[in-house]
C-alpha cells in the first residue's frame, strides 16, 4: 500500500508534489498557514485538506520557505513520532543543523532538493509534471535510517524526479558552484547596466543576454537561499573574488605599469573558463558532445521559424538544440540549429536547396 | 561612383566585408600578410588581390587583430595620403592612441566596430551577410573630418550594418559593461567547475548553462580585447569586485557574526540585478516588452519541435522568442514560447486542444 503523505506548505513545490503523488495513488493531505492556499491546492487536485481526524502520516514533506524549513521539520518530527520527514529547501546543511539544534529525531529526517521551480511561484503555477525528469537530490545525514532514506527515494521517484544521493555538505558545495554563485555573478553583471546610457545599453548582444537572464530572479527568495548556504557560497565566491583581484591588478599594469605578465593572467582566466565550461554535461546528462551548428537566417514573420523546423524534420535530421538570436534593429533572427556533426553538411545542403539563407 | 576599397586583413571580418561590398558594387582589393589567406578571400568573392598597379583606394579598411590595428592604420594613412582609413577592432581608444602616437593623419581616420563574428574565425567562415542588421558603431575622434565620418558611415550601411555613432571613450565604456565584463564573469564562474566532482557538475541546470555559454570563447582573442580595453574594463570590474567584497563580508557575518544587515546586502545585489536586467532592450532594439511565456513539454523525438512551432503558426500567433531547456536525464525538453501577453491565453488553449502538455 502506498504511504500516507502529509504536505506542509502549498506553494508551487508543495502543490505540484501533491498533484503528482495523488496521481501516483498516494493518499495526500495538505496544510498551509494560509487556509486559502490550502483550499486552492485541494481544488487543483493536490490532495485533501488536513484535519484533526486524519490517521498519522507515513511521510511528511515540509515545503516551507528555506528560512523556516528546519523549524517546521522539527515540529513535524515531534508531532508524528513514527513518520519519516523530508523537506524541499534548496540548501541542506542549515536545515539539518536547525533540526539537530531543536532536538528533532534525525534517524527519521532525510533532506530533499527537487531541482524544479525556477522564477515562478505559488500554487496557481503548480503542475503535476513539475518534477518529471528533473534532478531530485536525496540528502541523508549520517544519522538517517536506511528505511527513511529508502522512503524518501521512493517518494521522489514516484513524483517523477531523477534521483541522486549526496551528503549535506557535498550538496551545498555543489549548488553553491552550479547555482548560487552563477546567480550572484549574473546579478552583479546586470547591476552594472543600471546607470549606463541608452545608446550604450543598446549595444547589448546575445552574450550579456545569456549571462544576465537569471538576474531577473526574485530577491526575497534568493536572499533566503544565499543566507542559508552562506558558508559554501562564501568559499566559491572567495575564489572568484581573488581571481577577479588578479585580473584587476593585471589590467592596472597594462594601463599604469610595465604590463609584464598581464596577458598571461587574462589568458589563464579565459582558458580556465573553457575547461570549466567543457565539464557541463550535455543533453540527458550525457557527456558533452561537440554538436555541429548550422546557422540560418529566419525572417521575422509568423510561421517562418516553424517552416524552418518543419524543413529540418523533413530532412530526417534530429535537432539536438536550438538557440535563437535577435540582433539590433534587424528584420529577422538567427537560428542556431545544433545537430550531430555527421549530418550537419547534409542539413546545410537540404536547407540551402529549400531556399534558406545560411549564415557563417 | 562607388569608392575603391582596400581591405587589409582577410580573416572572418575582412573577407565577409569584401564579399558584402563587392556585391554592393564596390571595387574591392584585398591584402593579408598570408598570400594563401588573400587568395582564399578572392576565391570566396571578396575582391581582387591587391597589386602594385592598383589605383589609390578611397577607403582602407584595416581588419587586422586588435593589438596591431593601430599600427596598420598608421601605415595605411601614410601610404595613401588621400584615403579615409577605418579599422574594425572591438576596442577604440587604444587604436586611436596608437595612430596618434605614430603620427597618423587623424582627420582621415574614423574607427569602426561591426558587432559581428563571435566565436568563429577565419575566411572559411566568411559570409556576405555577416553584418546584415547587426550593430555597426562608427567611432570618430574629435579630429575626424565630416567627410571621413560620412564615408565610413556609408560603407557600414552598404555592408548591411545598422549604424550608430559614439565617441571612442563612450564606445569603450559601453562594450566594457555589455561585453567584456560579462565575458570575464562567465569565464570566472565556469572556472569554478574545473575541480568539481562529477555528481556535483551533474546538478548544473539551465541557469549556469546560460551564464557560462560564452565561457567557451577563444582565450587568445579575448586576451587582446581585454588588454586593449584595460582602463574601461578595470573601471567596471572594480565595481563588481567591490560589491562582491560586500557580499562576502555579509556572508561572513551570517556564519561567524551577528548577521546584522547581511540580508539587506544580498537583497540589494539581486534587486540591482533586476533593475539592470530590465534595461536590456527587447527584440529589434525596442523598449523591453514583458512577453508572456507559454512553457510546453516537447518529447525528444525528430520533428516534435517543428510540429509545436507549426501549431503555434497555425494558431495565428507570432513567436517573439523561443528558449529551449534540457534538464537532467529527461526524455523531452521544455520549450519556452514567448508571445505578446494579449494572445498568451488563447495560445495556451489552442496548444492544449492540440494535445500539447503545458508546464508551470
Amino acid at each position: 500500500m502506498n504511504p500516507r503523505v502529509r504536505i506542509v506548505g502549498t506553494g508551487l513545490i508543495g502543490t505540484s508534489l501533491g498533484i503528482a503523488l495523488s496521481r501516483a495513488g498516494y493518499a495526500v493531505v495538505l496544510t498551509d498557514p494560509s487556509p486559502t492556499a490550502t483550499a486552492l491546492a485541494r481544488d487543483l487536485g493536490a490532495g485533501a485538506v488536513a484535519s484533526a481526524d486524519d490517521p498519522a502520516p507515513d511521510v511528511v514533506v515540509v515545503a516551507a520557505p528555506p528560512d523556516v524549513a528546519g523549524q517546521v521539520v522539527a515540529q513535524e518530527l515531534g508531532r508524528w513520532p513514527s513518520a519519516v520527514v523530508t523537506d524541499v529547501a534548496s540548501v541542506k546543511v542549515a536545515v539539518l543543523d536547525q533540526v539537530r539544534s531543536l532536538g528533532g529525531d534525525l534517524t527519521r529526517y532525510v533532506g530533499s532538493h527537487p531541482m524544479a521551480g525556477r522564477e515562478r511561484s505559488g500554487a496557481v503555477a503548480a503542475r503535476g509534471d513539475l518534477f518529471d525528469g528533473r534532478a531530485w537530490v536525496v540528502v541523508p545525514s549520517d544519522e538517517s535510517s536506511p528505511f527513511a532514506v529508502e522512503t524518501v527515494r521512493a517518494l521522489a521517484a514516484a513524483a517523477g524526479g531523477t534521483v541522486s544521493v549526496m551528503s549535506p555538505p557535498d550538496h551545498d558545495a555543489a549548488v553553491a558552484a552550479v547555482s548560487h554563485v552563477p546567480q550572484l555573478a549574473s546579478s552583479l553583471v546586470a547591476g552594472r547596466l543600471r546607470e549606463l546610457s541608452d545608446p550604450a545599453v543598446a549595444l547589448a548582444g546575445q552574450g550579456i543576454r545569456d549571462v544576465t537572464r537569471i538576474a531577473a530572479s526574485d530577491p526575497q527568495l534568493w536572499t533566503q537561499i544565499l543566507a542559508g548556504n552562506a558558508g559554501a557560497v562564501r568559499a566559491v565566491l572567495a575564489e572568484v573574488h581573488s581571481e577577479l583581484g588578479e585580473v584587476i591588478a593585471a589590467l592596472d599594469t597594462l594601463t599604469d605599469g610595465d604590463g609584464v605578465g598581464a596577458r598571461e593572467v587574462l589568458a589563464r582566466v579565459v582558458s580556465r573558463g573553457n575547461a570549466g565550461h567543457a565539464r557541463i554535461p550535455g543533453k540527458h546528462g550525457a557527456a558533452p558532445t561537440a554538436y555541429a551548428t548550422v546557422v540560418v537566417l529566419v525572417p521575422d514573420e509568423p510561421g517562418e521559424l516553424a517552416r524552418l523546423l518543419h524543413d529540418v524534420g523533413d530532412a530526417g535530421v534530429n535537432l539536438e538544440d536550438l538557440h535563437l538570436e535577435h540582433g539590433l534593429g534587424q528584420p529577422f533572427g538567427l537560428a542556431e540549429v545544433s545537430v550531430l556533426p555527421a549530418v550537419a553538411e547534409r542539413l546545410a545542403d537540404e536547407l540551402t536547396s529549400r531556399g534558406w539563407r545560411l549564415h557563417g
